[in-house]
């Protein structure tokens, strides 16, 4: 199973609109044969990538996949049909597709004589996937590196660096999962950002996210104009057209008013704070206006992962939604 | 080893102006014969007290104590000289005693053909006493709970409450560790606060810290005035009453006004926050000034501690002095 999981994992951020799939061909007494991850948009599904490299061992074989095998066609022929022609007898998958257009693998493989096995796990790499499937919008990632009593920044605005190495290199590595990155303008004008994702020694990775601008101020001549970039003029334009045009997974990194108007429409999934051991008293706030009133009012998120990352802290957190 | 640092975790909170020392008595084979923990002020040492337990028993065993035994006469004899009368052929001590009134029991027991092995281990329950011996005053751990954003109630006041019941808990376990608590005259008037330890059931606990509110405001008639409290003019007033009295590890529980002063004057050791899963925007902050006006003035702690609690995740952070 951790290598179906692995596979999933390793094609993370490369495979939007469809989701991150791994799949693991396995003989008789469990020994690995194949893995294959989802190929980038209109290449073949995960489960295809490893029959694939399985051939002919793939014969009285189990796969085992991270998500239902779909059994429709679309750029890719139904993956439910290849697994059983490749003469797969057992399958095991580890999340249902509740994607209405794919529905039914599993139902199609038990009738022609596949034995199949449904053992829920929560694949991790596909959770912002299965999340559009019910918000209809890219999955939205909040990310703020702030101290631990809330500030992004100092009284006068200093702000490099509140959190140290490690937690600098784990957004790096995090950018590298995304679809894209979204800032504001204010963000944009005041730092010059490039939204690269990086590599530890400062290498720039060779696949980047898009990125991303939102407001109506002209960005200046810069690291994001040398680059290239898209702008939009408000947070539901953004997602609309990322997500007309793929994406599903994006990342807002700030600043302060374009977090808090995502969070304000109820356009946020998940949030990660990255906190610093410093206490700075005063400084510029992780938003910039209350949520609410009073505490009543205000939503409680899910803890879903703490990280030591050095000195700082990364808490993960995801929105309650009825159907997770 | 554990049953020693078990007998220490005991005792703490019970000690004071001692630290909270563990015994175990072990025969030849490791099989444990007693433990034992330092008894309140004037009562025996945590050696003796397994010794005790031991009775003959003690005879050729060996002694794990968590703090190298004491040498000298206090309200007590040096524990040095009753292991060595009491048979023991060897002696395992965990952290080094630097208080140079009680120095030199590793080189006593070695000199009078004890074996003596110091096996350095960090003892949880001897760090605040440990860091007295360079402060020469009550270790002091700020506490505070607070939105994941940095606010300790919401826009309108409302704070009640911010973390869940995990967090509560462990505060009320944490209090009783403690040899006293301590708020601003602020938090006594607006909360009217018990600063009890209670059980989870809601039971107050048998032993009680110290209640202490520091500020010049008259207290008002309730909880505190019904169960009894001590009240001081100044940060440094306290502090100083409270080591003469033989209060080594206290806790300040707010508010932010009090806390900041206590920071603001080098007299904090370790910061508690306990984060809840909850962005507020805005609110009351955890401190009431900027500590430095730029980042790089900033002092840096160091993450101790990372512990989740239910949704809510506590940091623990300790200042770092030189010598620890
Ligand atoms: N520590 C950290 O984690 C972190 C991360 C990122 C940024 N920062 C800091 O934050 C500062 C910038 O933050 P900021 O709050 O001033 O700017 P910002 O949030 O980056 O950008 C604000 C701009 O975004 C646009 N915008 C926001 N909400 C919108 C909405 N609902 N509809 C349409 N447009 C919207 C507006 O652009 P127009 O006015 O152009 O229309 C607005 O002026 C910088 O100093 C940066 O260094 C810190
Ligand atoms: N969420 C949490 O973790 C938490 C914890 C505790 C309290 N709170 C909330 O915090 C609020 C109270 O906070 P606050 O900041 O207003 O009050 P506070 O910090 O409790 O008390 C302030 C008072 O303490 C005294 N004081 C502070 N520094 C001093 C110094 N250096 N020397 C002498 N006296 C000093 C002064 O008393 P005098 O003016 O009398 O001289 C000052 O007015 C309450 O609403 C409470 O509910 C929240």
């Amino acid at each position: 199973m951790h290598h179906a999981l692995e596979a999933g994992d390793r094609v993370r951020g490369t495979t939007s609109p469809n989701p991150p799939v791994g799949c693991a061909i396995v003989d008789d007494s469990g020994v690995l044969i194949s893995t294959g991850g989802t190929s980038p948009a209109g290449g073949p599904h995960a489960e295809v990538n490893a029959l694939s490299a399985a051939g002919d061992k793939a014969r009285g074989a189990t796969a085992i996949v991270t998500l239902e095998p779909c059994n429709h066609t679309g750029r890719t022929g139904p993956c439910s049909h290849v697994l059983l022609e490749a003469g797969i007898t057992k399958v095991v998958y580890l999340t249902r597709d509740t994607n209405p257009n794919a529905v039914g693998g599993a139902d199609y493989l038990a009738d022609h004589g596949v034995e199949v096995d449904y053992h829920p796990v929560r694949v991790e790499a596909l959770q912002p996937w299965l999340r559009t499937l019910s918000t209809g919008r890219p999955h939205v990632t909040v990310k703020f590196a702030a101290s631990i009593d809330g500030f992004t920044a100092a009284a006068d605005g200093t702000s490099q660096w509140i959190t140290g190495k490690a937690a600098r290199e784990h957004v790096h590595k995090d950018r590298l999962r995304r679809d894209a990155i979204i800032v504001g303008t204010g963000t944009a004008l005041a730092d010059d950002p490039s939204l690269t994702a990086r590599h530890a020694e400062g290498i720039p990775a060779e696949r980047q996210p898009r990125r991303v601008v939102v407001g109506k101020r002209a960005v200046r001549e810069g690291n994001l104009t040398r680059l290239g970039f898209e702008q939009y003029s408000s947070p539901e334009e953004a997602l609309k057209v990322l997500w007309d045009t793929g994406a599903r997974d994006v990342l807002v990194e700030g600043g302060a008013s374009l977090a808090t108007s995502f969070i304000q429409r109820g356009l946020v999934d998940r949030v990660q704070a990255y906190l610093a051991p410093m206490l700075m008293g005063a400084g510029r706030g992780v938003l910039t206006q209350a949520l609410a009133p009073t505490l009543s009012g205000l939503e409680r998120m899910k803890t879903e992962k703490i990280t030591q990352l050095g000195d700082d802290v990364l808490v993960e957190m995801v929105r309650c939604l009825p159907d997770l």
